[in-house]
């Protein structure tokens, strides 16, 4: 049975019933503070790293000054702990008067100013995860209209302090009431994470029809154990999770933590290669103003960007796991072009993987192959055999193109490639 | 009780009946290849990475024109898959004839002429780990001799295929036997890694008394998660480990693999800073023709070695493990002074850490301190609240003098300190 041509209906059918806002056709870009600078509200002693608006304020000069802005990372992005313990007489949530003494939708125009946008943070729930306001049922209007009114350009929807139930009744209503307001509002929804992710508690079809993008898993750490933890859920569950992105409607794996304190550079590639290959959002949870310009370039390389934001909007797939402890990733590409990531689970030295195109289901051809980390290229037939030397917890990315020609099989061929398993002893058997 | 009274007692006995070789008075430091270059023997397809003459010789350049040599990385260390598979004539190990044209004592001339030295490696039993030819028991004396007539400068007793009756037998008798050739050659028995690392299997005092250092625990690997596991072990266990080390007799919890592929270079410095603490040998496993400056400027960094490389040489120790996941590591050094190194497990953002030096059993004055990777110093009283900036997985590394008087308390003061236990829960706590 041809199980590509099912998703392929699959995915088209739910596109009729997309959320209807028109934005986020390629996966959202920009920056989000939650990872690295958490709840940190002590401006007393902290004054730069606290949730602010002049940390907002800085991290949208640098990502207009310093080439970030051209390459599509525009979002700034609030997260929780922005707000005043207490709404308004009205009723309406406010920012924390001396942290935020400007008030939301200054920020906001200083973000449209300056070509970026203003993304905010609530919480489905009666708290927020770090204790302040969250929105319950009787709320989500009110709010909705609030951050249409600062100007706000994209919304995340956590899940504290709320039930199933309310969940269920909430994340739509939600949908409807950012709709209502006329701004366009890009809606992350956290709902799925507090679900387990899979269905038959999470529906899919449902979420791509009242979110932009939605966390399907926990949240990131600083540390490769949990890039790691993360890709290998995605991967793992990604029959189910695959189909259900595409134009307007994407998995989140959660935020990048290139440029932080956990990952080496190599490890730092890897997460870059993964989330381009699951066209996640990337959203950026570091400090821009200190960032090593190692980690800047993988964050800025253009033709990872470039892959993450294929326009066809296909989420790429794992299809092999060797039991050397290689793992290879393949995301079909427009104009008749694919990405490949060799990924290394080792952690003893470089590993060379023998392969050719062939075995990894391309059609008999010639191929123009890019490795995306070097720019170097070279024209393989899909019969040839090479070596690619794939560095521990590290990738070796491709984009492969082919013009004129169908390049792969479809990209499931019979089971062969799921028989063969990763056994963890064998990584360091020596 | 004066638990400190009894340790400086006991490694006064052990002293007194040291491995009487005089080698290695501060922990020996240099080059070893086995975490980084492993078995690969496959010198056609990878020349510039496969065990052999050339690799070596690569190396020993490296340490002697990029200023490694100065700072105190003399050994140039063989690991497993050197040798042939066949002993010679005369029972002799011999060096793959391919691989090792040139000999071992070719080689060890080459250290030498540079005034570098070179250490060689050994299995007590009938293969190596990698499965090339043991030592047993009736081939002891032959190998020592051999080593010695190579000229060698340091040699690892590895323990694959041999039980714990033979190793009891074959390891101090390899030590009579280095000795007898006459050649002073460093002795590093992997015995107690094989036993556990604990008593009672392991008897620390004979360990000092035959070995010039001893790996204790398992074979580190390139990643974070080996790195925290083996300082943990360490730590855990540094009541029984601490008083076996001295000069002339250590405990190796393995080789530095920074500027390899798996740590950040937070995780780098403090790779470095815990080794540092725990006077460890440090042997570096990477490949010093393509090490990152980053990665470089932390393993020359003068004055960790300087604290490594103390002349009393006494291990130091955790005091203090926080529920913030800080922890606090503290070694006494000469001159009245000592090391402290601030340790943050949190996976999150920078952790503001508030203590004072009277708060670490430092008795009244005043102290310089300096940080030993900013080169920042201040003078502190030790009733003087300070905070320092800890970053995740990273360290605050203090060099601590006070000219002419006692700086500290014994290192434990009562049983306060144990109390305060990790909670794991609690680092990612938002």
């Amino acid at each position: 049975m041809h199980f590509a041509v099912l998703i392929f209906a699959s995915v088209a059918a739910v596109t009729t019933f997309a959320l209807d806002n028109g934005l986020m056709r390629t996966p959202p870009m920009g920056w989000l503070a939650w990872e690295r600078f958490r709840c940190d509200i002590d401006c007393t002693n902290d004054p730069k790293n606290c949730i602010s608006e002049n940390l907002f304020i800085d991290m949208a000069d640098r990502l207009y000054e310093d080439g970030w802005k051209e390459l599509g990372y525009v979002y700034v992005n609030i997260d929780d702990c922005w707000s005043s313990k207490d709404r308004d007489k009205d009723g309406r949530l406010q920012a924390d008067p001396n942290r935020f003494p400007g008030g939301i939708n200054k920020l906001a125009r200083y973000m449209h100013d300056r070509g970026l946008k203003l993304g905010i943070y609530g919480d489905m729930g009666t708290h927020t995860c770090g204790g302040y306001p969250g929105t319950t049922i009787d709320k989500i209007e009110i709010d909705a209209q609030t951050f249409a009114d600062w100007e706000v350009d994209m919304f995340k929807f956590d899940g504290c302090y709320s039930n199933a139930a309310e969940q269920e009744l909430g994340y739509p209503l939600m949908s409807k009431a950012l709709n209502a307001t006329g701004r366009p509002i890009g809606y992350s929804c956290s709902w799925p994470a507090y679900q387990g992710g899979l269905p038959p508690k999470v529906n899919y079809t449902q979420l791509g029809q009242i979110c932009n993008l939605w966390r399907n898993y926990g949240d990131i750490q600083d540390s490769w154990s949990s890039v790691l933890s993360i890709a290998d859920w995605f991967f793992e569950n990604q029959d189910v999770l695959a189909p259900a992105a595409g134009p307007g409607r994407w998995n989140d794996p959660d935020m990048l933590v290139i440029g932080d304190f956990g990952l080496s550079m190599d490890q730092s590639r890897s997460q870059m290669a993964l989330w381009a290959i699951m066209a996640a959002p990337l959203f950026m949870s570091n400090d821009l103003r200190t960032i090593s310009s190692g980690a800047q370039s993988i964050l800025q390389n253009k033709m990872i960007i470039s892959i993450n934001q294929d326009p066809l909007g296909i989420q790429g797939r794992r299809i092999l796991k060797e039991k050397s402890g290689i793992e290879v990733f393949w995301r079909r590409l427009s104009n008749n072009a694919s990405a490949l990531v060799f990924f290394s689970r080792r952690t003893d030295m470089p590993y060379r993987y023998k392969t050719s195109l062939s075995k990894l289901n391309y059609t008999t051809g010639s191929y123009k192959v890019t490795d995306v980390y070097t720019d170097q290229t070279d024209v393989l037939k899909d019969s040839t055999e090479f070596v690619v030397s794939v560095n521990p917890t590290g990738v070796v990315m491709w984009y492969v193109s082919a013009p004129g020609k169908l390049q792969y099989h479809p990209f499931i061929r019979g089971d062969k490639l799921h028989r063969q398993t990763y056994d963890a002893k064998q990584s360091n058997f020596l």
